[in-house]
Formats: C-alpha cells, structure tokens, sequence
C-alpha cells in the first residue's frame, strides 16, 4: 500500500492520479492533497478520498473548505509551510508534483529533501532549478519518475536493466510535438490567432496555459530544457518529431540504428500509473491502443521561423545559469498577457527573445537566484509588454 | 572477444553477420562457417576472414573449396556431423543459425546442448520442434536470442530487468507484417500471380523461399507459431498488424496502455548486431531512422479471406504436436511447386490446408517424431500436388 501525497489535486493531471487512486484502492491511499482556490472541487476530493491533510493557497479557500466537509477527520491547512509539510509527511511514500507553474518547486524539493519517490508533472522545477533539483534527486537518493507524457515515453524507452549505465548506446532522443492547432497555419495566418483559437488542443485536453504554450511550442521548447536535464543530455542531442497524432508520445535512437518508442491512446492514466507502479504496470481503463483504428502515424519537421519559441528553449540552455528561469518566467508573463488580449499571440515569442536576450543570466547557486531572476524577469516582461518595446 | 559459428554464411543473413563481424574485428572472430554448394561465395569468406573451419554439404563442394583455398590455414570438412561439430567446438561463444529451413534444426541444437549463446535466425527449428527446442534451451540454460526482425523487436520491446518474470503486464504481441506485394490486390488479380511478381518483397532484400512466404502471408504465420515458442503465449495473445513500411518491427501492449515498439530501417545488421552484443549494442553502419523521411507509418489488418495461410499457423499452433512441422514441410513442397510453376500462387495455401487436415497429426516426444511428420507431409503434399487433388 503506498501512500500518496497529491500537488495539484483540483488539475487534470490531479483528477487523473485521483482515477488511478480510485481504481486500486488495495494499492494507494491518498495521505495529502493540495489545491489552490478550488474549494468545491476539494471538497469532492475530500469526501470521495478522505485524505488526513489537505492544504490551500489561502485561509480564506481553507476556511470554506472546512466549512463544506464539516464532520470529516481531516487535518484542513494553507500556505507554503504546510505544502513542504504534506509532501514530506512520514505517511506519504510518494509525492505526485502536478502544481502547475513556478510554484510547485518548493513543495516538490521538500519531498525530495524526505526521500519520497517523486512522480513529476511539474516541469518548471526543472526547467527553472535544473541542476538544483537534480541535484537533490541525487544526494537523497530519491527515484523520481517523469509524468509528463513524453519524457515518461523517453523513460520507457531507455534501457530498464542498469538504468542510465547504457548511455554510450543512446545516439539521440527523439522528443514528439503535436505541432499544435497551428502547425499547418502561415505566420500571415498566425498573426490574429485568438486565445480561443489556441486553447483549442488537438490530442490533449489540457489547461490553458499549457494550451497556449502547446499551440506556441514553447511548451515543447520547456520539454527539451526538461529532458536535458532528467536524461543528462543536451539540446544537440534531442531531436524534436512534429507528430499530430500524439500516439507516440517519443522515442529513443539507439547507435545500433534500433528506435524504441513508447505510444498510446493520449491519456495521461497511462504515465501517471506507471510512475506510481514502476517497476511494474497496472490496469488504468485505458482503452488499448488499436493502430489499425489509428490507420497512419504522420512526422515532420518543427519549423522554427514560425515557432521560434523551440529555438529560444535550446538557447536558454547554452546560456545555463539563471536563462531557463528566465525564459520561463517571462513566459508565464507573455502568455498571460495574451489571454488577456495584450498582445497578439506571435507577440509570444517576441517578448520571451527580447527579455531573455536582455536579461542579465547569472549562474544559480541557491533556489534565490531562481527567485530573484524569476521575479526580475517577470518585472522586464511586464515593462515590455506594457511599452509595447518588442 | 566472442568466437563466432556461423551456420548458412553464404545466405543473407549470413553476409549481414559478415559485415558486422568485419566491421568490429576487436569484439568478433569467426570459427566456424557452413554453406551448402555456394562454393565461390565460401571462398571468399574463407580468405577475408580466415576461420578455422568450413563446413560444406557434400564432399564435392569441400574439395571445390579446398581447391580455391589453397594455403589456407583452414579445416575443410562437410556434412551434418561436421555440421553439428563447428557449432559446438570449444572455440565458439555463440553460434548464428541462419541456415534456411528444416536442415538449421539439427545443428542449432547441437551448439545449444553445449551451451552456446544461440543467435536464431531460422525460423524452422522453433516451427517445427518448438517444444523440444525450448525444453533444451532451459536445459542447457542457454541464452536465445531472436534475429527475425519482428521476434528481434517483440525481444526489445519486451522489460528487460527480470526478463519474463512480468508476464502478466503484457496484454497482447503485436507482430507486424509488409503485407507482401499483394496486400492491395484482389483474389482475382492474385490468381495469375508469377513466381518474379512474389518474389519482389517491397521492403526487404530476401531469398526466394521466404520472399514467397512473405507473399502468401505464411511467413507471417510461421512467425507467429515462432514467436508463440518463443514468449510462452498462444495465438491469442498475438495480433498480426500490416504495417507496408516495415519501420515498426513488431510491439509489445501492455495492460496499463503502453505499447512498446521498436523500429528501424529494414537492415538486418541491427537484429543481428543486437544479438552479437545484447545486452549490449554498438554501432552497425546502418543509417539512423529518419521518421521525418518516412513521413507516414500506415497500419490495417490482415486480410484472412485473400491470405489463408496466416489462419492455417493458427490452426496448426493449436492442433499441437507435429501440425506445425507438418504445414512447415507441405508449404516449402508447395512453393518448390509454385516456383516451378507446377501450381498457382493461390494454390500454395490450398494444399498447405489439405494436408495439414488430412495429415495424421501425433504428439511430439522425439526429434525422430518430427523427422518423421516432414517426411510424411513432403510425400502428402507431393501426391496432391502431382494429383492436382486440392
């Protein structure tokens, strides 16, 4: 029976771990469960799963949240402390990071720090702190295990017997992209794209920030940093596939000219079970994958001109230091700009070129560089954005 | 330094061995070599690669040879118990049996009983003696490995940690098949098929025996029974899937959703390579898979109405005993019939069902038992071949 600390309960990545929990109740036992502002949708999680603690982002969501679950013994909390706290709890075995954003490195490092088998579907902790956080995988020995659903495919398609000892086998990781709603579009086409537009994903049914960086790549820009880091590699050894089908979800080339790829129907039960079952699978009620039905599996180039977001990812990483937290953060900013129609979606791009290629990159000693190049880089997104200096 | 038997060096597979052997002098030695009458080919094995014995099936190929060998340092012998002997001499760490057809039977398991890593590119020994051929791998505690492209991909995609122990993870084998070239036509078209049409396999570069099987789909099918042996599963765990660019060598489902692939160019130096060096692997000169050049992976399912030969493996795997070595022996007589024109292409599936349901079907105990069943089904097929009874 392993005990499950949940980041991030309310999302889809939450509500899916939430599935493979109800299906195997002679498996895993939900401990902890975080949310931010989603009291009602808590409020369910609380009564159908009857975690010991919950934590909210704010004393008011806590507050309402004790209100709606009177009479259920739950230990009801809020804030940054009680995150670390649930996630490093001594009851809890696993910690499935899925806050999205920035946010989720604290609560995530601080169940490393506890030695907790780490199921990540958090990738700015990665991108953000890379080698930090890799670094305390390391030193705490911890088995931390990718959910999102391409570096989980790269996981299942490295060699499993010594894991990492092959890597002179490994010619090169091949990392798919749907290539979003807009890979067959012009950039004359791409100019007066809507947020609806964007957030209309083909294969995945995500929230909308990942929409946004999905149809801008720069969601897959974030994948590449990500998996530098969890498989030790570089931007030059990672090739991005434009894959519309999501069915194979990426692959790993071998020096012997063997591909190995992991596919499936686009459901994240599939990752999230195999994080939490690794070494071994379980039934998920995925609907097996028929490759007739599917009928034919199309690949293509990216095509950076229109999507140079892939572009800034790979230079991001050369820059090292504090880049990726920069690129990140200016990110979340353009993006949010966008849905809020301030600038127009192209402008994405723009505006993460000019705050990285500005930005002063410093290297990252302490989880405060992150935070103090993820709070400048947020100031210089933001001034631009509001000159329209782009 | 692994010494290397190679029995059927003359053959395709056997050059593809030769050239990976030639391309890591530093990790592979060749021992022993087999042909039948390819004597010029021998011959010029025998001075690139200077083994220390030759094995040729008759007396005058051996004193052909020899003569074109002159000086050479080189042990000149010929027929099955030479055979037998060069795949279990003590120089040898793994033996490639790639000798075509019922003859590769008895020399494999002679390099099994002396515990040779087996390297099994004939597809006929597991066929036909499947049972008592495993029972001699356990026993021998020996290390098999696939080299059919599809029984070499399942083998990958298979987990390697405890290798079977995770039995109950797979949900289905998904073996791929071309298609052949005549996936796309219709019964009519297929009934004046000539032995030149069979022969051109759209993907790979094969003799002409296993280029009809792949034609009439019996390849497949012997595959299958092959791959039942090999993964301890039955038909029913096994689904055929056309796949025309052969890319994708076959898959492994598993029951969280997962499907497992491998894929490559259509090269056997990368199954062959495989198996010289698993768990291991090293570079083939094969070029990297380009699956933007590819561009398209298409996938449907085989049709058991215009290639009836793929149901009769079926059929024969469930029947037991010697049915298998049964539709093994009556479908070389009746593409031997085929390529000489005696029968139709159509034809080849007729009488291959004939006599494997009129055949005498008995357990098998001994290797005699299967001798025996071959025999008797050759002199079947040939009485209703020369009948025109089908």
């Amino acid at each position: 029976m392993q005990g499950i600390c949940l980041l991030g309960a309310t999302g889809s990545i939450g509500q899916s771990t939430l599935d493979i929990i109800a299906q195997h109740p002679d498996k895993f036992v939900l401990i902890g469960a975080s949310a931010n502002e989603s009291v009602v949708k808590m409020a369910d999680i609380c009564h159908r799963f009857k975690p010991q603690r919950v934590v909210m982002g704010s004393e008011k969501a806590r507050d309402q949240l004790a209100l709606l679950c009177v009479g259920l013994p739950i230990s009801f909390e809020w804030g940054d402390d009680a995150l670390d706290s649930i996630a490093s709890d001594s009851a809890v075995d696993q910690v499935m990071a899925a806050i999205m954003g920035f946010a989720g490195l604290k609560p995530t490092l601080a169940g490393i720090r506890a030695g907790k088998r780490t199921l990540l579907a958090n990738k700015e902790s990665l991108v953000t702190a890379g080698k930090l956080f890799m670094d305390e995988v390391a030193r705490h020995n911890v088995v931390l295990l990718p959910i999102d659903s391409e570096h989980n495919a790269i996981y299942q398609s490295l060699p499993q017997t010594i894991h990492g000892a092959h890597k002179k086998d490994i010619s090169k990781i091949l990392l798919t992209a749907s290539g979003g709603p807009f890979r067959s579009w012009s950039l004359d086409e791409m100019v007066s794209v809507t947020p609806e537009q964007a957030c209309k994903h083909p294969n995945w049914s995500m929230g909308q920030k990942i929409s946004i960086d999905s149809a801008s790549l720069m969601n897959k820009g974030l994948e590449l940093i990500e998996a530098c880091w969890l498989f030790d590699v570089t931007p030059n050894d990672i090739e991005v596939v434009v894959h519309p089908e999501s069915i194979v979800h990426s692959m790993v080339s071998y020096r012997d000219g063997s591909v190995i790829a992991q596919m499936g129907n686009p459901d994240m039960k599939i990752p999230i079970a195999y994080g939490m079952t690794w070494p071994n699978r379980i039934e998920t009620q995925v609907p097996p994958l028929s490759l007739v039905d599917v009928a034919c599996l199309n690949f293509e180039s990216p095509d950076i001109s229109r999507f140079p977001n892939l572009q800034l990812a790979a230079d991001a990483w050369f820059m090292g230091g504090t880049a990726m937290a920069v690129l990140n953060a200016v990110n979340e900013v353009a993006v949010a700009a966008f849905l809020n129609r301030k600038i127009a979606f192209l402008d994405i791009a723009k505006v993460n070129a000019q705050v990285l290629n500005s930005a002063n990159i410093v290297p990252v000693n302490t989880l405060e560089d992150v935070f103090e190049s993820d709070l400048y880089a947020r100031r210089l997104a933001e001034d631009i954005i509001s000159l329209g200096d782009f």
